[in-house]
């Protein structure tokens, strides 16, 4: 266990009163099995595995399994919820207790390959597993914890000879606080973008619980740099926008001492502020506010709120050195993205610049007198980008002692508007045309030079990028799409092993904004 | 799975009825550990294990523990019931779910060897474990099923690098419809007799829950055999006597059509008669019912369970050849003794005639108009037994084709008190001097010798017996008696693993009643 820091944090009790009172309804609905499957090793699918059908529900209903038969359900939809169903005994009298197996799969790949041969880096408690051992039956089981999950695999560990299994009942409780009744519908005429909406709503609605989580499966916590782009998503589709402003309370409801908001919250057993705290992220909430504020007009949550912005401005340029830009260091400081060499110098300025301009909206609506402060202070930092992160030989910006170029740094340069739109819309093209090392690795990052593209008039290859990425899930089999996604390493993750993975994640359903904000 | 034949059943309700108002109240008794413990390899020991403290539950409680830690808390003694703990996180908040694993031992083989490598033929989900996914901390939990065990091995199976856990409280609730304030107190000259009689009598506490159970760990059930002999134990102890009433009524309750009562009984999710029904204990329900009525004189129940108990006796008769000896067969039929080789046929004509000299007992208390015909039959299954079985060259009772001479045969045939006092008092000492083949393997067929010996004056030889076989328990450890115990043999189990023998066990209470009963 690594040494733990001591934390000192300052609590807001009025925001916490009014976040509380805003906890959403959880909408239910029944699932049932559509087959029951096996999983096939196919090496031409994405993570290897491909599902057959064994039987139907009906046959499962009246299928007996002895020790050491097994079984996956697939409920044909990724599902977030709890899990019940009867077991009965078949033979003579139960003689010995029962012991069940159960794993939960977002993905194929999960139920077909052992947990045991797990060495990711993440905690391996995350695989969704449980086993129970049943004294008396017939017995009807609510499984203790939500899962989440397409395909069940139930392993009969042992029974005795003189009796077996069966499964007459099987099904899922989902639950979400996004009701299909507000959905907003839209004429969407490409039918692959159409189906990438789609998918995009469904991710959506998977991740909106008690918070906007930013996967089902894990962390199930409120990320904020996830809550952003939920939020945006949100507006469109669900508009749900009283559970934005719960998450906005939630920040500024738990922050350090010195005020900087944490980069995620923990909502159990209370509201707690992780230790993590972002650069990046800490201004993000600025941008998540100026948001909610055009979707929504709200005032009354910007005069409680905007001090907590403007503290996290404030803060950001603390770390400015004297010419304007931020000072680089090794440490966990900023996300960005999940990728181990890319350095973060660049773009968290891109971020700083991006939230700047956030700001100056948001001071504009409440705060006259800060106004010329932000305004003098964006105007800074952009042309300290400008002088001393643009490389005029490579014609890209570059991040960090070694100089480094990636797509990063440009992307979000791009989208702090540094230079005018001739000099970006030339940088967006040179990007493209001599594509740096440093890659993307997430749709997170994706979906932000997806953003800038369409900010600077180039629609049509915005479509080509959102068609290759988010299509090549489709054509992958998502059903929600996923927290990582490299098509040139189909098993990438950052954490060692893709069983862990969430491919139900937050980030990754920006589409469905792009596609209806833009209008493609 | 074994083909199940449909069992037809008949249910007497009032006997059921009458039963379930005798449900009894089961009394808590909260226990702390005693110390944390390592398991250290020790082939003195009987099962190979010694513990070794290793840090005091002050200590345990202060303990932080991270992923792949794990801590075996020892209770001091042997206990049935539900372990309780608090679970906190220590360090940076929980960023993702704690995955404990609890092993329950009732002997320290079962914390300290894997339970992977059990590869007996009893199910292996009578190994008592637990898993348990927390998504939130801290928490107090409650395991969800009753534990027999004096050891409890915690692992931590897997936290994250940021949390490490602590369990600042941890308890067992133990359950048992003994009451501590009814227990008879006698004086026992002799100190291992009176530690025997202490160990027996916590044996059969633990084992008497809402019905008398063979063992708290395995099978948890209502058995005849055990029954019998938990039941004579209870008068001079704890007198619960209701109790025996309640399990009398409930194998009278459901019955095979033919009124034959079952072995067992399961009391989960209704009283259910088990499909194994076994001749020597379907006949000790008769010599339970006398020592129940002789015991308390309840005229009411003998009144409605002697039908019951005649009907054992004439079913029993069914299998008498015209020779008036027992049929025999390769079957599971008759009980007798756990032992491969033991030929079952004269050991059962034993039972027979020591259920029918209960009968009569019985039918003079109630029923004069059977008197004659159960002296006439008991007349002549003695004499068969005589005639037949007895070999005169050997100085031996012989069972089945092949003539074998086994302890469980002589032993039953003198409780039956087949020959006069003299051939019988013989026959006991020929059986020690010249011990045969086929030994006895259980301390239930080791009572059945002992209480032979103390009918026919052998006093002092009975006392040796009890001092060598439950004092060599006593010595090795043991805080209740082992289902099975074979000095020879210290890992001697019917079912291919001690690991899954039952280490508190009603069959195994005896001496209290011998010591007690016969004032040793």
């Amino acid at each position: 266990m690594q040494k733990h820091r001591e934390l000192r944090t300052r609590t807001h009790a009025a925001f916490l009163t009014q976040a509380d009172a805003m906890r959403p309804t959880l909408y239910r609905q029944r699932v049932m099995p559509i087959s029951v499957v096996n999983m096939i090793p196919d090496a031409l699918t994405l993570h290897g595995w491909r599902s057959e059908v064994r039987f139907t529900p009906d046959q499962l209903s009246q299928q007996t399994f002895a020790s050491g038969d097994e079984f996956i359900v697939d409920f044909g939809q990724h599902c977030v919820g709890y899990l019940s169903l009867r077991c009965e005994s078949a033979g003579s009298p139960p003689d010995a207790p029962a012991h069940l197996q159960f794993i939960f799969g977002e993905i194929s790949a999960e139920v077909a390959e052992p947990f045991s041969q797990y060495d990711g880096w993440l905690s391996r408690s995350w695989l969704q597993q449980e086993d129970s051992y049943l004294d008396v039956l017939p017995v009807e089981m609510t499984l203790p914890r939500r899962y989440c999950c397409r395909y069940i695999k139930v392993r009969v560990v042992s029974t005795s000879p003189k009796y077996g299994l069966r499964f007459p009942t099987f099904h899922l409780d989902t639950v979400s606080s996004a009701s299909d009744s507000t959905l907003q519908q839209v004429q969407i005429a490409d039918p692959l973008l159409r189906e990438i909406d789609e998918i995009s709503v469904r991710t959506l609605k998977n991740c909106m619980q008690d918070v906007f989580e930013d996967g089902p499966k894990r962390d199930r916590r409120l990320w904020l740099g996830d809550l952003r782009l939920q939020a945006l998503v949100n507006y469109p589709t669900y508009a749900h926008n009283d559970l934005v402003k719960r998450c906005l309370y939630l920040f500024a409801g738990v922050t350090r001492e010195d005020g900087m908001v944490s980069s995620n919250l923990f909502m159990q057993p209370q509201v707690i502020a992780d230790d993590t705290f972002l650069f990046d992220y800490a201004l993000l909430f600025v941008a998540t506010l100026e948001d909610y504020v055009a979707a929504t007009g709200d005032r009354a949550t910007l005069d409680d709120l905007w001090p907590t912005a403007r503290r996290q401005i404030e803060l950001s340029l603390q770390r400015l050195d004297d010419r304007h830009i931020l000072r680089d260091s090794e440490d966990w400081w900023a996300f960005i993205d999940w990728h181990e060499q890319l350095n973060k110098q660049a773009a968290a300025q891109g971020v700083l610049i991006y939230a700047l301009r956030k700001g100056i909206q948001l001071a504009r609506r409440c705060d006259n007198a800060n106004i010329a402060w932000l305004e003098t202070t964006l105007e800074r930092v952009s042309q300290a980008a400008l002088t001393h992160l643009w490389d005029d030989e490579q014609g890209f910006f570059v991040s960090g002692e070694a100089r480094q170029v990636s797509w990063a740094a440009q992307v979000w340069l791009i989208l702090g508007e540094v230079g005018d739109v001739a000099f970006r819309r030339q940088l967006l093209a040179r990007l493209q045309r001599h594509p740096p090392m440093i890659k993307m690795h997430t749709p997170y990052m994706m979906h932000h030079f997806i953003e800038a593209l369409l900010t600077h008039g180039e629609r049509e290859q915005a479509v080509v990028e959102i068609k290759r990425y988010w299509g090549g899930m489709v054509q992958a089999g998502a059903e929600t799409f996923w927290e990582l996604y490299d098509p040139d390493n189909p098993d990438y993750s950052p954490y060692g092993s893709k069983l862990i993975n969430s491919y139900c994640h937050a980030w990754s359903c920006t589409p469905a904004w792009l596609i209806r904000h833009f209008e493609l």
